[in-house]
């Protein structure tokens, strides 16, 4: 099955204390939609502008990802700049220019709105629905959402979460939504608000899961070099909305969520390996799959024999 | 088999935002030598002041703690004084009064030398060295420690490790030993100044364990209510312990050393549901293996049939 994906396609430009790197490809989109490709076709909407380079469009092509909802409009690609402290666990923003993003306004192609899985990366949770408001019926829509929308857009995002089957969003920001210090109340608090799963996640420590009955603690995979943290969040998201199409006939249960959230989480370490979506772009099956496997090994209480 | 546990007593006055208790049984010694009962006998080295209240030995003998190894001498016991933020993971000393600590020159018992199993709680590794020079061919080592002596004690510490089996630390503490922000990194440079096993404890995010092939990432138990989080990480190094020493006819292998950090984990989570002792006062080991049960269904990666 194929996954839609909406959300923010950017030109970035990154500074870390190592390194700098100008106006690669960036945006919630793109690396939801590059991390869902490994498991699943993808339907893209999004909107650039008339400078963003032709060869993203057959990246995309190349990896199954189908551009038909990506509107090129006159004017500039949305473009971001941040800049990470030196332990790379902070970031200040540097610039925001939104150029053609700004009147962006996702107007799906027909032949996507019959999509079955959804994902609506993070953009305004009001352009969230207005892409939900065109879907037919989906069977599974997962939400990514940041601090700034619980800040300015709560009303929008309250309205949102109900039609959520997962929603997906860090540590602070859980904390942030509920007024509540611990993650578990905090997680519990969330799913009270509509969506049906609770995926919090927590950086370099992992992730939680919550449902309606179970609760899954997901380390993270340890990484000795991380270049870039850059769309860490949107990759996991895209793995994990990717590998839940993936096998359409299997019930959507917690233990296929379980393995989601891992796949997220193993798609996040690649990705973070290098500036950009530059890791992604060398990315095979084969180190996914070498990589569950070691993650899982890892993370195990007790050795099988 | 026994483990020998040396490291401090105290009396605790620790204040969160919800409550405030005065002079209750504490120090790295009292929650590591009742972690470890619920595994193993104990033998607990110490020092406590007159005013040390009687009814604590009694609690000891009980729990199979063998106190002949605490001295009880003229003066007044150690006291601490401590003060939680609002989200429970800072805390600010609030008043230190070392009283009869400072002379504090632990003498073991002759019976006590041969014990096959030690845990060097939290004290200045110049006295944890000292112990060990009085123990006559110790099986397995533990130690934990504290930024305090990372910081004022270094050569004393630097010492230490190479007689240490296992080094506990936390993660602010690893990051400070080797002034590295990758934890991964920080793990594996510990291991290289001596101790074949490292664990570095996250928190509320759980702990990693660094062995000479292999690595364990273990989350934490989740908690909707932490009371008191004091003495959490001795009860971990204590529960930890005293696994270990449990199946002395078991080989220690890295399958054993992890099961030994859940187990501490979970004699830890359950500690600061309560203050002070309170909880491990009336803790039983059918919760202890109820919890484990708990904690390792939702660590899984894959439920099995």
């Amino acid at each position: 099955m194929s996954v839609l994906v909406v959300g923010s396609i950017a030109l970035d430009t990154v500074k870390t204390p190592v390194e700098e790197h100008a106006d690669q490809l960036g945006g919630s989109a793109s690396y939801a939609a590059v991390g869902a490709s490994f498991f699943s076709p993808v339907n893209l909407v999004g909107v650039v502008g008339d400078d963003f380079p032709e060869p993203e469009f057959e990246f995309w092509r190349k990896r199954g990802i189908d551009a038909a909802g990506v509107e090129r409009v006159k004017g500039k690609t949305f473009r971001w700049s941040g800049e990470y402290a030196w332990d790379l666990n902070t970031r200040e923003t540097r610039s925001v220019a939104l150029n053609v993003f700004e009147d962006f306004k996702p107007a799906l192609p027909e032949n996507f709105r019959e999509t079955e899985f959804v994902l609506l990366a993070n953009i305004a949770p009001s352009l969230q629905s207005h892409v939900l408001n065109q879907m037919r019926r989906p069977r599974f829509v997962v939400a990514d959402t940041m601090d700034l929308w619980i800040e300015t857009a709560r009303k929008d995002l309250d309205a949102l979460l109900p039609r959520v089957d997962l929603l997906i969003l860090n540590d602070s920001e859980a904390r942030q939504m509920t007024g509540d210090t611990s993650l578990i109340r905090a997680g519990r608090a969330i799913r009270r608000k509509g969506p049906r799963y609770v995926a919090v996640k927590k950086g370099e420590h992992g992730a939680l899961l919550f449902g309606p009955d179970d609760f899954f603690s997901c380390g993270a995979y340890p990484l000795e070099d991380i270049h870039d943290p850059t769309g860490a969040g949107d990759t996991f998201a895209g793995g994990l909305a990717g590998y839940l199409a993936s096998s359409p006939a299997d019930e959507i249960d917690f233990g296929r969520l379980r393995k989601a959230v891992i796949y997220g989480s193993v798609l996040a370490s690649f990705n973070v390996e290098a500036f950009s979506l530059d890791r992604l772009r060398r990315l095979t099956s084969e180190e996914i799959a070498e990589r569950y496997e070691m993650f899982r090994v890892m993370s195990q209480f007790e050795v099988l024999p």
